[in-house]
């Protein structure tokens, strides 16, 4: 017996989930969108809003050790840290619930599993159960981390991000194992702190999917801060011991022990749809996911699968996008507005933000390419901030003048990777880039001086600096 | 008797000369650039380079002062920062020179006048004197400031910008007269070091030229921080006296004086030509300057004016664009390269960014035209720096959907102006601008968000919010 009949019932309430509903009640569908945790999922509670709120602050305090300027003693309270970042998730989410509610979503807390292609039945928190029958469903339930085989959570003293981000005081000695995003993002935050940190990758580069330049430098600004950075190296076993944890490493060479005061571990990320029965509706769950095509539409005719839950790259923008075109398609507004081209940014001291294909990724794509690099050193902006160490690198299809990736590090970097991407999703060509005149002061002129530098015509450095980029 | 001979003069050395000599060294023209004080003009030496070095660290000194989470006392050593200041510009001075030396132009330190059309005679600091015949001459004099009718600088207790920039310690008291661009960023940075502050215009708003609604936030913005903002008030006289400056002030309701430490007056800025000779050339000079057309030739051939020389705005991104455009005019590569779009930026706390018209301006412009707006109340990244006080507004063309317009008001909005730049060069549609996925957490994502607020759309702000802004 159904209880209910809407329009789109969305089943998770993270980015993907809350952008798809506030979009379909814009578009007047009646929407219900059911959340068995927090409204704004992983990158509200646990993942960009926190993490972000944390980053702000340590970036402060570096910016108070480094200034020849101030002088005296400043103590860090770490609590007042962890309760700022609180009451910031708590803020957003407040935010997030607002929007909902005032754009005529209902939200309903708790368990969702399909008992049929259009059915759904809701487990409330409350203990009461309704069969609710929706025209249209979206699966937005999200992904969940999964770590190296041997090596398990305790969240005491071997922590996932979830536990750093809830730690009561500052580590003196860390281990974070895996140098991907949140690897570097969580080591340099902890850098900052006053932690440290010993750095750990099995991969022969930190941020293996970045461009090789960008990971050799950044490799060497986090080394230039102390920090211990280990590559080609595993971690076979954590065991909590005493006040602290042994970690043991493999490498090459055979293998090693560590002591540290705390570990964080980095895992990843496989979508979940635990509980959802998906089966029932008709859905194949493959390893990699639910598949899905043009407008987010699965194999099931009005199913839909967006952001985590429809495989990677496992970030909020995407699943905003994914949200909005899966909407769109329901509406027949826009038959396929999946994103093209899906930053990826990271958000340590310094930033990275990259989009597209590297030189490397070009070359073996087959593309007649070329680049053009910047070095921040050259820019004013970051002459007045004293930080130079950054680069910006424009690949582009020399038979097109399209731009084909864009890869940025430094201050601001995940702000700039947005002219990237306009770029590209626009088909801009870098001689039409050329013709914009970016303010002056800002990093955003790197990129039009990185546009220039295809063609050797940069203005504020020369053609031949960057030819001699340390190989990684 | 003429000495030499090469392909193109560049007189002056700032942004808009150095950006020639470059462009024309790189297409391969014998370039010589003639600078009578120190390489980087206006902008590296007494603008935007130690202005930006200022701010940053009164950034960072209002940073500390607001984190709940450091304790302690910290005091500001204001001889390093000026110390730091100075670097940075002659690290850019450097930079300057070695950018040109290493592009091939021959830079001569001296005064250059015209003697005819296609010859310039140049003195040079050493004494000696010779002619140089240049097929092509780039006339990049800049501007001089002029102050309003009864204001004298004396650079000690009435001071310029460039008296400010050199001051021994902070003052007690300081007044800034005209809360344009500048006199808002002298007066938050001196907020920032502990200066009581009071700020005069004469308009009826502060930062005439920005949109009224960042005009009102602004100014409740700098109030809420305890300084003085008085509009509709003229200063009419400044006399120093004992160790302060007696202000005489106009106002609708009469006169009255203040008595302040130091006083900082920033006037207005007109092209200059001082010691040029133009009408040698056969140039004509106006009121505005020399007049130029497409390329930026002047009405004489073969001459060229660019940067502040050839007229307002005054800024030196569009100094870059012309000199830039000029050389392409020359070599028959742009037959028009002239910068469309120029933005304009304020550089205090917040940050503006803008480029294009106002709704106001559309309005009167004869547009149907929509507006967008949104709040970085509802930015994820502003609410993890605590900044929720700007916003954003995308002012289109109802028939075509072409951006006309946007105003930034918050942290990066230098930066961000860049999207918008890029969107009205580039004539892309609001439409397009919905489908690019811009990274969260960032300010750049409340772009791709006042595009969608312009048909009701944005996903994190309700659509009834921003209706009630209040009117300056």
């Amino acid at each position: 017996m159904i209880a209910r009949q809407c329009d789109l019932i969305v089943i998770g309430g993270g980015p993907g989930g809350y952008a798809s509903a506030v979009r379909a009640a814009q578009r007047g569908m009646k929407t219900l969108l059911v959340e068995r945790d927090l409204l704004g999922g992983t990158c509200l509670n646990r993942g960009c809003v926190p993490t972000k709120t944390f980053l702000e602050d340590t970036l402060t305090i570096a910016a108070v050790r480094n200034a020849p300027y101030l002088k005296g003693e400043m103590k860090v309270n770490f609590k007042r840290i962890m309760e700022r970042k609180n009451s910031v998730v708590e803020g957003a989410r407040e935010g997030i619930a607002a929007v909902l509610r005032g754009s005529g979503v209902e939200t309903v807390k708790g368990e969702a599993r399909f008992i049929g292609p259009r059915t759904v039945h809701v487990k409330t928190h409350g203990g009461e159960t309704q069969e609710i029958a929706g025209e249209r469903i979206i699966i937005a339930t999200g992904a969940e981390e999964r770590f190296e085989s041997g090596l398990r959570v305790d969240e005491n003293a071997i922590l996932s991000t979830d536990g750093a981000l809830s730690l009561g005081s500052v580590p003196r000695t860390l281990a974070v194992v895996g140098a991907g995003n949140r690897g570097v993002e969580f080591a340099s935050m902890f850098n900052h702190l006053g932690s440290q940190v010993l750095l750990i990758e099995k991969e022969r580069r930190v941020l293996p999917r970045e461009h090789r330049w960008l990971s050799g430098r950044y490799r060497k600004i986090l080394m230039g801060r102390r920090m211990k950075v280990l590559r080609r190296t595993k971690v076979v076993g954590a065991a909590a011991s005493g006040h602290g944890v042994i970690l043991t490493l493999e490498t090459g060479w055979g293998r090693e022990e560590v002591k540290v005061d705390k570990v964080i571990l980095t895992g990843h990320r496989f979508p979940t749809y635990e509980g959802l029965h998906a089966e029932a509706a008709g859905l194949s769950v493959t390893e990699k996911g639910i598949p899905s095509g043009e407008g987010m539409q699965t194999g099931v005719e009005g199913i839909y699968v967006v952001g985590d839950a429809a495989g990677p790259p496992y970030v909020a923008h995407k699943a905003i996008g994914q949200g909005i075109a899966a909407v769109e398609h329901m509406v027949g507004a826009d038959p396929d507005g999946r994103p093209r081209f899906t930053p990826n940014c990271v958000y340590g001291d310094p930033e990275i933000g990259s989009v597209g294909l590297s030189d490397d990724e070009a070359k073996k794509a087959g593309y007649d390419f070329r680049t053009g690099t910047f070095y921040l050193l050259a820019n004013g902006r970051a002459g007045t901030m004293g930080r130079g160490e950054g680069l910006i690198i424009i690949v582009s299809d020399a038979a097109t003048d399209l731009v084909l990736g864009v890869h940025i590090m430094g201050p601001r970097a995940s702000e700039l990777i947005s002219l990237g991407v306009m770029a590209m999703q626009q088909g801009l060509t870098l001689g039409q880039i050329r013709k914009t005149v970016l303010p002056h002061m800002t990093f955003s002129e790197s990129f039009f001086e990185a546009a220039l530098a295809t063609s050797g015509q940069a203005i504020h450095m020369l053609p031949q600096a960057g030819q001699d980029e340390a190989e990684e």
